[in-house]
């Protein structure tokens, strides 16, 4: 059976590079990369890795548990609650969806609720109450394609071979959505104009800068 | 037994971040992080973890090798080389140092020359032709945790708990030496001044100052 897996990440702050991650993701065999309301992101430290990814965009928590449910997928939150299972014993049943926290807080209650169970990483010494958000996200990546048996890359001497480019790059550092959700959503920007709504989602960027930049290049 | 795990890092660069590497290092155990070659390092992203961390230094590959042979210890390059093992096999023996490649190029030939075996993480994807050296670091310190038995450090609520900071602070973002080889450099340096050569291994630092700052806090 082909086993997938995916990385969602939730309200990724700015300062927050998923350029690392994108390149742990890639070598680890992961389908897609979801990110969960903000959609800028930083790609500082991908190497290129990024434009090998597939990334995907929801609104909200449910829209994301929504989509991939529809996959007959489960959702693992990788944090340290109290029944979370030690990674390394590979608790895994099927294509699974590995929530991160963000770095700091961890898990929040709304984000716990849409997991099906918990991992965690076991730790030793007494220098850090947490790992590295990216740290712990690529140990767990790295267990899961090796419990699912996925196929290993081909190597030309000390490195493994980089795939060709995909020839359609997407706009840098975004993750662009369909037309229609697009619509949708200067509709509700209409709404929540002047209540600093979507100041607020979007950062410093201007959000209509934005949705324009993404029916030109769609 | 208890088994011990080391990090070794050659002439690591000024740019490299030893900082998420430190951190990784005392979440999963590590006795010490031995720098060879230069001594100052860049500990952003530590989050305190490497006040926690013993740091040794050696001035050569082989003087490195020979401290770690005196504690009966395996020196395991993490590497893609053709004879490196899966490091998720396990394939440890004893207390272990693990030697790690300079981002981009790896291991150099002379670095591979003091390692008795090597390990390495299986890729999957296309995306990349290597993992973050941190990265790759930690996935390695991880299984050798598992695999040594280390007792899990005890949680409070979703974190691991810190220990006390050590009193004593070494200089911050520097491998302090003993006072031996400490006067040893300075012979050294006036011997070598005016050809460059510690320009070169001091980086943009006063080398002078630095050793005069160490004789002030040892």
């Amino acid at each position: 059976m082909g086993w997938e897996s995916y990385v969602v990440v939730h309200n990724i702050a700015k300062r927050h590079n998923v350029g690392t991650l994108a390149r742990s993701a890639t070598a680890f065999g992961v389908s897609e990369l979801i990110l969960i309301g903000r959609r800028d992101f930083n790609c500082f430290g991908s190497h290129g890795s990024s434009s090998h990814l597939r990334f995907r965009h929801f609104h909200s928590l449910q829209d994301a548990r929504s989509f991939l449910k529809d996959k007959d997928c489960d959702i693992c939150g990788v944090e340290i609650t109290h029944h979370a299972l030690p990674v390394n014993h590979h608790p895994f049943k099927k294509t699974t969806a590995f929530l991160l926290g963000n770095e700091g807080t961890g898990l929040s209650p709304k984000e716990c609720e849409i997991c099906d169970f918990f991992v965690y990483i076991p730790q030793y010494g007494g220098g850090t109450a947490s790992l590295n958000v990216t740290v712990a996200a690529s140990i767990v990546l790295h267990h899961f394609a090796v419990w699912a048996g996925f196929t290993e890359r081909s190597r030309d001497g000390n490195k493994y071979v980089v795939a060709e480019r995909p020839v359609k790059q997407n706009r840098r550092n975004y993750c662009p959505e369909t037309e229609e959700s697009i619509i949708e959503e200067r509709k509700a920007r209409r709404e929540n104009v002047g209540n600093g709504f979507f100041d607020e989602i979007e950062g410093g960027s201007s959000s209509s800068n934005l949705l324009d930049a993404l029916f030109v290049d769609g």
